[in-house]
């Protein structure tokens, strides 16, 4: 379920800070995947968006989406895939941070295609893909780039995934800041090399909700803010009502006699992913019980382990559930650890405004 | 990619166990979620398959499969589908384990519609749902199925989850003897009370596959097995050989200055299934590299962790990576910790017999 009052005001909370800053915003869809979402998203803004895979992409494509980031380290046998998109009408940009990589391309036989319009990806200190800032690297990329004349070197990139493990907001903002000074002391880099380097574009969720300033900084990509998810909720990046999605629950087993309340939501809807260490909500925090039995204080409810199509309810204290609060067929409606996780294990969203109606069905692409 | 000779081996082992067992055999399809393997699964025993989801029960009921048990504890507001997919042509077994449920059964009002197929769930040991074996409620609930002119009393069934976590193959025999002796037995204390019990439903990969006799029990229920997959590896239930999916990546970094290599599986075609403690291949092992580059004898290449695209290559024994077995586009075919958790990340799978030829594509069915 996901709740669009709840989408609108995260969506209108970057869009606008976006703005206030003179950021392109150029959301990244690896979260929503849809269509109806990323319409919402780029609202007001000039309308780029990135993806995490081609299939992506082709979808968004498909819908009107012309400016594509593939966020995602290129390879050469997706280039004829790219030149189709690009041949389609996208202009899609691809990320590289490797020297035998960017030669391979300059290299390539390329006439009368669209030119490869590529972002060098520089690593602001996740430990993932990227080129440190100060390897030698970054200007040479970037000089094999501008001397091609079938690559259009776009600029700079950065993610800053770590920012997902800090473990307090100060240190976000501390993130945010050196996401940013590391990124554009690379596109300075190249400048000062005497070649072009237009975007300097950074981002991840929390860096950009924290984050202060963002000096040299064009564009901006965060995702999964459109919906946030207990995740962000522990890292102090939203609160519990600003999580835009849910899963819709049955209660299945309310039993006295050992104590065990079960849903019928497992891993398969929920995903495995436990929020990591200290990650208080189990593999979901109970949202609320649709069907009100909790007699005196409501006790915070999780979901403490699961199985494929099963989830067993706990206590995020620890204590014994109280059995007089769930009888079986209550609908529970669950938050999730990692919003990327769980939307994907759907097909579509159910649309919902404030109230348990069903507004409206918007679907999502899937796949590679 | 799913591969039709191991697959085929996997289905004759369990299915000729079966027969030599003289059980039926009532594939659990959770896994494969596929007609095109259910109906292997199902050649020469009589056509019964498990399913996980009523979503399931309605896309096996499209393609033929009309003899169906949905495994997951019924509520009230399911009910209506139930008889929905059985005025369809299903003969869909349905489960519970609670008396005030039987008893909104017994009373509902239900002229003129399919009588319900209910099996009564017993807990074996795993403690996920099902009454215990000496439960009044074992009884209890039989009596009130079989006094109500709309209900079917199918039997008891039982699922040794448990066995899942099991130590040694030793442990799974008395896992798999105990789940036929407690089932067995509440099928017993049924049929002492003058009731009918005609079926004893048992099953799980592991017990299926370990157990060594399963007397009294008329049917089995395993899923796994058709795929099988590392966390099975890792209890000894099949071999690395046996797993019949893997999930095909490419190399999109291999760095030497930071001795990191990265593909592009992550999260998302893995699943964040870790295998739990003490499980060696990290989130996935690499069973091949199709470009070969190893230089001297390979050593034993995991998916040391994930993000939602990528995933970090690391060696098994936690020694550096040898960047030069690895190069951006070289293909990495990867096992998967759980095969029901990363097939469900893929709309179809990608058939080959033996090599890298794709020689099928199969649909498979998702969502709720």
């Amino acid at each position: 379920m996901l709740d669009l009052g709840v989408l609108q005001r995260n969506l209108d909370r970057v869009a606008d800070k976006a703005r206030l800053h003179q950021l392109k915003l150029r959301p990244h869809l690896k979260t929503a995947k849809s269509a109806e979402i990323a319409r919402r998203a780029t609202a007001r803004h000039f309308g780029g968006i990135t993806v995490s895979t081609l299939r992506e992409a082709e979808y968004f494509l498909e819908v009107g989406f012309t400016d594509l980031t593939y966020s995602v380290g290129i390879t050469p046998d997706k280039l004829a895939d790219v030149t189709r998109l690009q041949q389609a009408g996208a202009r899609l940009n691809i990320l590289l941070d490797d020297v035998a990589l960017a030669r391979h391309l300059s290299d390539r036989d390329h006439r009368n295609l669209p030119p490869f319009r590529v972002f060098l990806e520089i690593d602001c200190g996740y430990g993932r893909s990227g080129q440190p800032t100060d390897a030698e690297a970054v200007v040479e990329i970037a000089r094999l780039c501008a001397e091609c004349a079938h690559i259009e070197f776009r600029g700079v990139l950065s993610h800053a995934g770590h920012s997902y493990h800090a473990g307090s907001i100060e240190e976000i903002r501390e993130i945010a800041a050196s996401e940013c000074a590391q990124t554009v002391a690379a596109a300075e880099r190249i400048r000062a090399s005497g070649l072009p380097c237009p975007e300097v574009s950074v981002g991840s969720t929390p860096t950009f909700v924290h984050g202060e300033a963002f000096p040299g900084v064009t564009e901006v990509r965060p995702g999964n803010y459109m919906f946030f998810d207990l995740s962000m909720r522990h890292r102090g990046v939203c609160e519990p009502e600003d999580i835009a999605v849910s899963v819709l629950t049955s209660v299945i087993a309310s039993r006295a006699h050992d104590g065990r309340v079960l849903v019928d939501a497992g891993c398969l809807a929920m995903s495995k992913d436990n929020g990591g260490a200290g990650h208080p909500y189990g593999y979901g925090l109970v949202r609320d019980k649709l069907n009100q039995r909790n007699h005196g204080k409501a006790a915070t409810y999780i979901l403490g382990s699961l199985s494929q199509e099963q989830g067993w309810v706990a206590r995020a204290d620890g204590a014994e559930v109280q059995i007089r609060d769930f009888a079986i067929g209550d609908r529970l409606r669950i938050l999730p650890n990692h919003s990327c996780m769980t939307a994907a294990a759907f097909d579509s969203y159910h649309v919902v405004d404030g109230g348990l109606d069903i507004v409206d069905h918007w679907g999502r692409c899937h796949g590679w």
